[in-house]
């Protein structure tokens, strides 16, 4: 038996530029929930191997009247490249799709990212629908309208900021997540916690306590919390150039991680989660915080089955260089978001890298 | 020796974004007119092999002092493709190029639009600067922000829009231009001359008739003329969801025509020559116009020297097949800008493939 819950909806307002997440469970086979975003008799599922054969029958459903094709991506942050984008764009070419299509990412944050950088780009913009069904898609990749693939040589190097029409969050779709998918997302709920400190930090804690899992009663709220403190981000500095910056805490460290081991060791989450072990250390060593605050980070970190030191084989001088590629890097400043206390961060530009790599000595 | 000319500057005033367009002599070789719109101490310029060996050496001089890279394109609408692209990607993120860098377009429309592209993307979008090199992209293609890629099966289908920090025209440039490469950009001037008729019309048939090239003392100013128009359709309809539209007159016969002869036979100008042709006999067929117009529209084209027939040996069914996949072509309805008179052209939603059939069958 499914308990019921209620349906939570958070607004994002934006100049010019309104949309809703609404956060429900079954959603994902309400066919309600789409209608009134969809503009044309077109849509285009963009889903993965894994996700496909669980939620897509479902989903289709709510399409069998209209033109409804699909692509299946193979899963993985490794696949969040440009052949998973051109396969996306040849679809919508071959079956025609015009400027009023829709196209609707079904899966976790690569799925997201992908599918909103396909529709800003597809004959000029089209529109798109995100139903993330991670954790970590449900609080962070799929609000905001941050879009990307990956080079190469870093993450997220081609995208673009590109808003949903609607970001439809089921939580029910949790309960087929792998326990190591569900706890990367934590990773990135966590990072909200300890930007928001206070009450959100208490209720983490807590929930952390008791074993929180996807059938836990208070993870509606604990995602739409997320939801709330990344869109009033969002709300304050879509395109990232200040405040929207801080949601960026610990990622310098953990995107470096996922480089270097070709996205292929780490979840995000968990790549995440060493990131936010190194900026409680990094904030340590610039005297901000004291030990003992980083290792309350620590302890958040282990009750979330989480990662949190640097492998030991790892070559912290590599991790240099592929840091100083970060987007948030300019020039010749290095900067970090560094933890003044929990609820109090802020991006330092003046770090420097001798103290980078200190920071990454003591985290191994 | 050249002439003076005093600078004219356009502006375009967009929700939140303004950015002149600036039309000056020797704009390519005078740093002060790029140096208040770069943010920080790098550069990118984008060229391609025709236009590098001409004013690159010039343009480079202005940025000695700052990191300064270059990627050289073939030349071609045949390389505005994503192999293209990632020649520009690979060489920003090699290079390291953060998020505040500028990106320079210099050449025409092909370069632009791709550095364009580029310049939305990388990162999540920096900035840019178009410096049109060709009558073309002078007074069309620079102007209002539209960026695309082609895709083999369409033109422009991956694009975005991405308005610049400036626009520098320098008029000096099209004294190295090929007489068919400004007659190409006369096309697009045709298309602005039919749109607005009245004085702006009679002033073009005027310079026609006494021989308009890239010496003529009024270049400068239809070229401002033409920058102004399109402004004027950009400010008010930023995204084409409406009257921008009719800047389209003649290119859905156009861009078929290109991509059916895969963008080899055709300048883009004279494809929308064509293109204008055929819209005017569309127009004699919906009964808007009689075939008088239709002629000073052949009269026109043939005095800038550009074609307006199709070609015999072209398969009308494939033309059509090509135009049922234009952007501008919704669901089941086809719609084509059509002339009702000089200075009043509309958007008609209810085109039936016959006439258009038959359209293709008298332009032969």
């Amino acid at each position: 038996m499914v308990k019921i819950e209620p349906q939570i909806q958070v607004d994002v307002s934006l100049p010019g530029y309104h949309y809703p997440i609404i956060i429900s469970p079954h959603a994902v086979t309400d066919a309600g929930h789409f209608q009134s975003f969809i503009r044309a008799p077109q849509v285009l599922i963009v889903t993965n191997e894994t996700v496909a054969p669980l939620y897509l029958p479902a989903l289709q459903e709510s399409f069998k009247d209209i033109q409804c094709d699909v692509v299946i991506l193979p899963d993985g942050e490794e696949y969040k490249n440009v052949n998973s984008l051109h396969m996306i764009y040849d679809e919508l070419i071959k079956n025609r799709h015009h400027r009023d299509t829709t196209l609707i990412a079904l899966g976790g944050g690569v799925v997201g990212d992908i599918t909103g950088f396909a529709a800003s780009t597809y004959q000029r913009g089209v529109s798109y629908i995100q139903i993330p069904t991670t954790l970590l898609a449900q609080i962070d990749a799929s609000v905001g309208g941050k879009t990307a693939i990956n080079h190469e040589l870093g993450k997220n190097m081609i995208g673009s900021f590109y808003q949903p029409k609607a970001v439809i969050i089921d939580p029910n779709t949790l309960l087929t997540l792998s326990e190591r998918e569900f706890c990367s997302g934590l990773g990135e709920m966590i990072k909200y916690a300890l930007l928001e400190g206070g009450l959100f930090l208490d209720q983490l804690k807590n929930s952390l306590d008791l074993g929180l899992t996807a059938k836990s009663a208070e993870l509606s709220e604990l995602i739409a919390e997320c939801c709330r403190i990344k869109t009033l981000y969002v709300q304050a500095d879509e395109k990232e150039e200040g405040c929207r910056a801080l949601l960026n805490l610990g990622h310098t460290f953990g995107h470096a991680i996922e480089t270097y081991s070709h996205y292929k060791e780490w979840l995000h989450g968990e790549a995440v989660a060493i990131g936010l072990f190194c900026a409680a250390l990094l904030s340590e060593k610039l005297g901000l915080i004291d030990y003992k605050m980083v290792e309350d980070v620590e302890s958040l970190l282990k009750q979330a089955k989480l990662p949190h030191k640097i492998p030991k084989d790892y070559d912290l001088e590599s991790l240099l260089e592929l840091m100083s590629l970060d987007k948030k890097i300019r020039a010749n400043s290095w900067r970090f978001v560094v933890i003044r206390t929990f609820g109090d961060c802020y991006l330092d530009n003046d770090i420097t890298k001798d103290i980078v790599y200190e920071t990454l000595c003591a985290a191994i």
